[in-house]
């Protein structure tokens, strides 16, 4: 990580190599500019799939960037909050809906299928014992966190775990060749970790970073905001990350957040899903700024924090559909639109390759 | 069409043959919602989608409905007011990105091609003559309109051929199992046939519907709206659609209106791309409104006019990416999208067959 920071050095001087690199990028990033503009088409008009060309050229270094072997991961986890019924629905769901991704019938599975993504289930730590046989990547912390009303989530020694955990995931799918990866979660209770993260890392007001998840009605909010207001008022508040996520916890958004950080040291293109998988990112910003640049902000969740998060985060998402699954149904559902900013820079003619008339 | 308008029949009294289909209507809308519903994720949480999937089984009569052979038509034509100074590119660009078309290099051959839509290019008047063994539907009605800066774009005969024409096309798609029908357009000038058009049938002021088009500086913006007012104001103001479309043109414009109308009576899925499109569908829905109900609204372009013309046509367009390139782009990035409705419907498990429990 240190490494990584060199640019923003508190000695204000850059290094040889800091220069040699940023001369390299500048001038990248002016080619593939140069290379959107002799398009075909009027400049700038094919708005943000022109950034997004742009973005994806310098994340892989290339004027002919290429998509290869996309995978997403859902990461399931179960939540000791879950018992103090701040979701609409039972924690068993967790686990049920993980057998739902195993044998392909979640929106996650149709969506995947429809644009040959391959799709990975993480039991991050659900509270259930799946059998052995089944397809699905044993990264199990524990059977779920402890609810965070009167104490922390998780132990220092899972959070460690997790983030080994996480790293992990992205090893093994760059060793099968990816270079774009988006993340999904499955979790009841998770909206409720995913606020109060979001309200110390971002110093939002709690209130305005909770809603009503899977649906709660107005009472079942009232409640959830309640509970989540008493349990951070027994935080006792160390404005750390590290400890900020161990006590607010999430096994699934925990590991979620160390496979995004590996992802960017690896140059892979992160796609980042909804209000939670924003959060795991939220995360990763706050321990590397510099990840942004790897990231695509898939969607604008209708969950009510969401906007406020991406406002936050200075992100522009992709899609504005108005969902609010998780899953990792944003990211597959904005997948098509990522290959078509690299689709658009590599196949289209300019204009003097067409002998196009260029503007009066 | 009248036929068609029975529901809104003067008398108010609906006739048996209404009320049955009504009946039917009402409950196949309820089977599919129920169907919606059943799905494993929580009440609503995939937005648009939700509605999307709903109107697609309603166009197509249908609990599992199929996206069968989709088209997408480019129909190009060139503009007398072009002569007047209202574009950034000069005329001649028209031919000249219809030979792009042809041989695969514009943005929409990119994202036909990876949607896997049959692009057809239309001739519908372009100012050039293109060699006879070239795959353009011929279409020509004439070579370009006339200037309506003074007179009106086409003759009677023209508009009739034109309709005529629009027609055809869609006859031919749906011989060829075509279900799903997208409309994109080129042609130098026709934001300024739009803008009028758009302002007559919304009643919207001139001003408010004229915008940059393919990228006027600030002092081309001025002269652009200088010649629409001055035509508006040469125009004997006959508030009438027919009227209305032959006096400020665009041959392919009122090929696609035609077009759309017939998609619309043969219960196709008419999919309406950014501004010249969008004004195209503003015509045939002037002429039916019944056609709103096969209507996907692909995109909300960045072109001024276009909010408000949604606005009015209280349409909620799929994506917004700050896109003002036309040539059906917006249909062919929105496709998975559409795709992805019926995906979901058709694919997903139900909350009873995953054995997942529902809300607590």
């Amino acid at each position: 990580m240190t490494e990584r920071r060199d640019l923003s050095d508190e000695s204000g001087v850059p290094t040889q190599n800091t220069v040699t690199l940023l001369a390299e990028d500048n001038e990248l990033r002016s080619q593939l500019q140069q290379l959107i503009n002799s398009k075909t088409k009027p400049l700038g008009s094919l708005g943000i799939l022109e950034d997004l060309a742009l973005q994806i050229g310098m994340v892989f270094k290339s004027l002919s960037p290429a998509i290869n072997n996309p995978q997403l991961f859902v990461l399931a986890a179960d939540h000791g909050i879950a018992a103090e019924g701040v979701s609409a629905y039972p924690q068993e769901v967790t686990g049920q809906m993980v057998a739902n991704f195993l044998s392909g019938g979640a929106a996650i599975n149709v969506f995947c299928r429809q644009h040959n993504i391959e799709l990975k289930i993480v039991d991050a730590g659900v509270n259930h014992d799946f059998d052995s046989g089944l397809s699905i990547i044993d990264h199990k912390a524990a059977k779920g966190t402890a609810s965070f009303l009167h104490g922390p989530a998780m132990q220092p020694e899972d959070l460690s775990l997790c983030f080994e955990y996480g790293s992990r995931l992205v090893h093994d799918a760059q060793k099968a060749g990816c270079n774009t990866i988006g993340f999904g979660e499955m979790g009841i209770g998770n909206t409720s970790s995913a606020s109060v993260i979001m309200s110390y890392l971002c110093g939002i007001p709690l209130e305005e970073c909770i809603g009503r998840g899977t649906g709660l009605a107005d009472e079942q909010l009232k409640n959830k905001i309640k509970i989540l207001k008493q349990a951070s008022a027994n935080y006792q508040v160390k404005n750390e990350i590290y400890e900020i996520m161990s006590w607010f916890g999430g096994f699934e958004i925990v590991q979620m957040t160390a496979a995004m950080l590996e992802a960017g040291r690896n140059n892979m293109l992160i796609l980042v899903d909804g209000f939670i998988a924003s959060v795991a990112f939220l995360c990763a910003f706050s321990i590397d700024p510099e990840i942004k640049k790897n990231a695509v902000f898939c969607h604008e969740s209708d969950e009510k924090g969401h906007r406020l998060l991406l406002e936050y985060l200075q992100a522009r998402p992709l899609l504005r559909l108005g969902m609010r699954l998780g899953e990792g149904t944003g990211c597959a559902l904005a997948f098509p639109l990522i290959k078509s900013a690299v689709a658009f820079l590599n196949e289209m003619a300019s204009f003097e390759s067409a002998a196009v008339s260029n503007k009066a």
